[in-house]
């Protein structure tokens, strides 16, 4: 088994989610090239010392150029805030290595388009971390569509709500600011659904018209109880699309809906058959085809199992349930196998460019009022 | 217990469910005016007699006429062909009969004009039969929103998909031509969410961006089997929306979507809760509010029971189910009730007609590619 | 189309469904025998006259032998309390009249067999109205287990828990007595699951054993508010059972059981394939069974629709879902098709005193601790 | 932070789950004793080598007693075959050892009576890898149950089916012969329900009549395709159970039932709630709890999240969804706790031994048709 020594810079969540998927990697797959934990990097140089030993890093650092410029380090995670995925990933591309960049790509479309172009004149990998196309149950559905179980793809239709910002008296945060954080529950949480979308379809948005709403416009300052702040990005965000193949359908996304807690829910229909999902039970997709016998036909709830790769891997029987750190860990197999033999991943920075277009598209399309055509 | 003379103009379906409404009403409900089943109306005189046979009536006709001029008749419920509503309709406003009309209103917005002004110019009662809106689990939804438990609404979400056309090899019909039937999906499907949309948020869509498809361009010629006829209206329709109120939302419909029987679904956003709904299961309602104790909270699937007005006139303990007939009785009592106690009752046909203009409004959206101003 | 004569006893929640049921009848299936309401009776006459109107029955009693008696009554609906019903049965027996008896049968098994042996001397038509095995999803089921969709049968679980006493402060009543009421949850709750068992395996329980528990011994004598008083039959009641086809499995019953509505739940398990079914979600049925693919097996969730007979006597479409009031319907249907056709319907009072035949087996069981035949 | 020599004997997929636990576990919780692989063990050193580099072991051995002698190993995995645990875990013990042992515990009530008895005589910690127990939201439960949300107990009913052996195609395997593996179900299976039992009443089954059934008594024999085999241990098994608390219930399990893959479903009755779960979407909790507004109340559905330890430890966010494989890490989690601060854990090798009695009661029931007392 040969090993590929990892970076990792940002040791919050996602740092923490990336480091579990390189020490279980290899125990899950037994298989390909095996992480070698090199390097954590953190702002802070004591937090970087302790995230290193919890983590199981054998190095720490509290300057990411440093990390991206290791001679050990072949492959690095950007999981520090967005406004630096861009910096980053560039100097890491520069400097020959293997990126998986978590989403969104970057704040503006200038920095994720430098990353898409650094990305293709460099022969390392890159992949964005749109995770909840990674899952086994999705991947199978894309398999399902790729083969025709549900005929020509008709129509796709998909909402991610969530209730981080339902509550009107959580106070302003630098998340509410176009200034400080371009739009809202676009880039946070549409910016999935588009990629849900563009998996499955196997297609990318190419028509949009969107819409947009600020539910809470003011709220607390928290720095200064007295006063409020407004807030001028949005709550909601929807939108009719149409893909280049043609296939139409709407999608949406908000942060303010009580009781949602990962509440991405997508349908797709086609011409012989229907598939639905919901990633509050990821271990579940729903299929109804053409069947021969009308009194006994409906939805099937197909519970994920050895016979969806690569769940196999995982668990031996079926459903036992993989959960998101497992995912993760399906994500970073792919990226694995890539470097490996050479081969492509999905979402590279390609693939993910073409996904902050269309963010971007529904917004312009919301200020402005018309159809936009998504752009290159 | 007073009565009421009833006339039904039409045997099909629909005729059938408000002729078993009208038997059942007073045993349901043992209060108010009590329906006597005066006449029955089919184009053929043969059907007429065993219709009024099997559906209670002491008598028949061929001639929608004799009903809505029969002196003994107050009542008239029209169940005919779409394109004959506003005619019947007017005629029997203009007798003095309050009518029972169902929806669609008509096939036109000039025609549905016409109803309404007649309506509006009556004293008799009117009613659209958008059924979806009187199950008692429905209304206890509007009577919580109206209550405040979901706080200020701020989003409202919905598609109806059914599998009506799913299959690509059912012959061409008249529903799928633009000059005989009008919209599609639109007309036949979407108009039900457009009423559920109203009648939830108490107000009614101001502006509106549509979008269509029609997956099936070609079918099979049902009397030429070697020529196919083209499909000119929409298949799937979708829209993004604005409520007079400021709400914002989508709603959508399908006539293809292989696996939804009566896939009406829909869910409505609130600054302090959630409600979900699937006319499929209709005695559940979902509901999400703020909670003192997050360990404990989640959405409540609340079985529809003798807290759910007017549930307990069916059944005494809750759980037990309403069914689609049920529900039809339920819209059938509040019309009673109106013409009772001369109160109003919603959808009437000025509440229709605002439907209606929604419809069209998105039609002409979906075709000329902008924004519309819904017209009144 | 032929007319019969009805008379109904008894005018609370049963009496009133039995009327409506006779009232839509014809409507709905449009052939076969016409009810024609001729008597209710109720103990007092100023509430059967009442009754008498918002029923449409022409005539009313308050003596319950003038309706057995009345020539132009041909079936009689006993919905009067338990405890009369084997009295005022036999006597309609031995009149010539048809039975519609409510569940259970009788408060002993004494009655009951009486009643049966009645039953087998007289020409007329007996039904017990164990409604949850008339309703086309579970007439389904019992065709798809005829048909062989699930092999071999091997297994039948079903509880069926209630709430309706689940709050300790509700005060006693006289159904919590063994001398006023018999068993309690056994008799109430527990034998509709016995039905069910009997009607979905052909087959009839032949070997229990069972166990009772009392989770409220003492509640508040309503008469008495200071005082307290036994309750001393079985809030729960649970069973092991053997069929007298070899089919094993546990049965289960409860009145106290908060949340639980209509909780009616079961489940078949045969060689080939599973069957799963909840009360409360009356319109589905979920099947399992052996697939060639396994990659997309899983349990289907099958809505009750045209295919599912007699569904389409109610409703054109699949998905638009019958209710409680529907499957009563369908019950009076097969009996008055029985009627009509002179053939055995199920269950009658030979068939219903199976199902008491067990119940008293399980609560002997409970008793004495032993495994018990079930008696003949 | 302090570190923790591990061994794990066996490599197949628990030795497997094991090992990827261990991995993780400083990760996930950055607290307490970090496990340091010292040592894999499998009876083939080749494949030992193998699953050493895979699982990232730093040393293998082909000999168990060499994993349980070695200095540097402080904990012992026992992932073999069942009939070796008891001799590996008395040798572990011997040796001073902790040891987590897989389910069940041993195939005779005198091994695990062994077992039981030498580490009650150790000082070390012992943990039995009922892992349904260690989930967030079973965990919640059980903390629901302890706060008296759902009052006093009354009842448990638990089910666990799977479809290992469904197919009756499927040849004999050592599995199905009491000689070579004890029970069927009753040991595979059911073994987990009475795990769930034990842990969410804080009692114990102290009384049982159990039931089995063979439903494929021949199957091929794989080494002689000509011929059949005898089954002679149960494919289903049921019980009725009385706790020491005095809460009665039924518990059964299955391995011939179609369509259920991990189907282990319980309900906990109380007398002012329930509470529902089912394995199979393990991040969800279903709890009904007398509430204020009847017309409001319903199960709601938990999701796990942030409230709910040590889900926190994984995901900063609800609804993301925890695996299989996190939930052994909680189960590795609470070992390692205990060990750290010399406290007890949940089940050790005397609850474990609690568990099997009840198995071994259940099974004796069912030969011979009696109540009988679970022994000590």
């Amino acid at each position: 088994m040969k090993e590929i020594g990892i970076g990792v810079i940002g040791t919050g969540f996602m740092g923490k989610a990336h480091s579990i998927a390189y020490s279980a990697s290899a125990s899950v797959f037994g298989t390909g090239l095996r992480p070698r934990l090199e390097m954590v990097c953190d702002l802070s140089p004591e937090r970087a010392q302790v995230r290193a030993a919890d983590l199981g890093f054998s190095r720490y650092s509290s300057d990411w150029r440093e990390v991206v410029n290791d001679p050990a380090v072949k492959l690095i995670s950007v999981c520090t805030p967005n406004d630096t995925h861009a910096e980053i990933s560039i100097a890491a591309l520069s400097a020959g290595k293997h990126v998986w960049c978590e989403k969104p790509m970057s704040t503006t479309l200038a920095d994720s388009t430098a990353m898409r172009d650094m990305a293709i004149s460099s022969s390392a990998k890159t992949i964005i971390g749109y995770n909840y196309t990674k899952n086994p149950a999705v991947t199978h559905a894309r398999r399902l569509i790729e083969e025709g179980h549900i005929g020509r793809v008709s129509g796709f239709f998909c909402r991610y709500d969530v209730d981080n910002e339902a509550d009107g008296n959580r106070p302003w945060s630098w998340r509410m600011s176009r200034d400080k954080s371009g739009t809202g529950a676009n880039g946070d949480v549409l910016s999935h659904v588009i990629s849900v979308g563009h998996y499955l379809t196997g297609s990318t948005i190419a028509k949009v018209v969107g819409d947009i709403a600020i539910i809470h416009q003011q709220r607390a300052d928290a720095d200064n109880p007295d006063s409020q702040k407004t807030v001028d990005n949005d709550d909601m965000v929807s939108a009719l699309v149409t893909f280049a193949n043609g296939v139409k359908g709407h999608i949406g996304a908000s942060r303010v809906t009580w009781g949602r807690k990962c509440g991405l829910r997508w349908e797709i229909h086609g011409t012989e058959g229907t598939i639905l999902y919901d990633q509050e039970r990821l271990n579940e997709l729903k299929l109804f085809t053409k069947d021969s016998d009308p009194a006994t036909d409906g939805f099937r709830t197909i519970l994920t199992g050895p016979h969806h790769p690569p769940y196999s891997a995982f668990l031996p029987n079926g459903g036992h349930s993989l959960g998101y750190m497992d995912v993760k860990i399906c994500e970073l197999h792919e990226l694995l196998t890539a470097i490996e033999k050479d081969k492509s991943v999905w979402p590279n920075f390609e693939d993910g460019l073409a996904i902050e277009n269309v963010m971007d598209a529904v917004d312009r399309s919301a200020l402005s009022g018309k159809w936009i055509e998504v752009g290159n």
